[in-house]
């Protein structure tokens, strides 16, 4: 648990790092950028063991970070939702993003596109528009997965999540 | 260690996870960042133990992030910069300090400042110049500890680090 050692720290990062910084945790983030919102869902996608995801998922709903909803009463049923605070990391998920893009490529290109909203430009790592030439904010990101994107010439199947990537 | 379990994610945020999501890694960069070089001001500064820097110096040199730099010939003693690879997380850093600033703040504000190189205005998390209303790029971002720059009104004492934070 790189997260909880830092305390003594003066310094931001550390501070970040104590909540976001364990084992698993941004990618638990990722997944709820990218739309899924259900305890299976997130298990299924991360591949790891229910008592680490449901450690995770309690301390960043303990942060203020995910917001835990109901969504069916019999029986009783929660989803995650990002918070504001939650969404605020939208720029650190992409720039490890488009590091990896560039620095440890995929055969078949990155594996998610990051597009401008409304608009579908692609989105670089200096977060310019190919498409509009306008500089954007992350919460004019979009992201979908490589294939799907319109910037693929293909058009657009499936939706776009609701933020970066 | 929260790095090496990714591999079979076809995403480039777990890529970048599996080489700098260890404990600590990011905190090593961040120091690097900071312009400290040797061992033992690292080891100093982050208060770990001394196999764990080696073993994360060792691989954040494997990986090309860090250049380790013969210094003094007899005893041989090796200093640690950044490789542009290493820079290229600068943004990362800084929106994880910017997001610690926002919602875990110190009693005394940011412990660090981040100041627009040449200029000495302040950037805030939208990558935006107060002094002189420019939109600012990483490599144009230096910081200092809180106290010793030219924005907390006292003129400027210890030099700005070379990079982000």
């Amino acid at each position: 648990v790189l997260g909880r050692d830092y305390g003594t720290q003066d310094c931001s990062i550390a501070r970040s790092l104590e909540v976001v910084g364990e084992r698993w945790t941004l990618l638990v983030l990722r997944d709820l950028t990218f739309g899924l919102r259900r305890y299976d869902e997130l298990r299924r996608s991360l591949g790891i063991a229910p008592n680490v995801l449901a450690d995770r998922l309690g301390r960043l709903t303990d942060e203020g970070l995910v917001v835990r909803r109901l969504y069916q009463h019999s029986p009783e049923r929660f989803e995650y939702v990002l918070s504001d605070k939650g969404r605020g990391l939208a720029p650190v998920l992409f720039h490890l993003a488009k590091w990896g893009d560039l620095h440890y490529p995929s055969p078949l290109g990155p594996p998610r596109v990051s597009l401008h909203a409304g608009c579908g430009g692609s989105v670089d790592e200096r977060l310019h528009c190919a498409t509009c030439d306008a500089s954007v904010w992350f919460d004019e990101i979009e992201t979908a997965p490589r294939g799907t994107a319109q910037t693929d010439g293909v058009e657009a199947g499936a939706p776009a999540a609701p933020a970066v990537g």
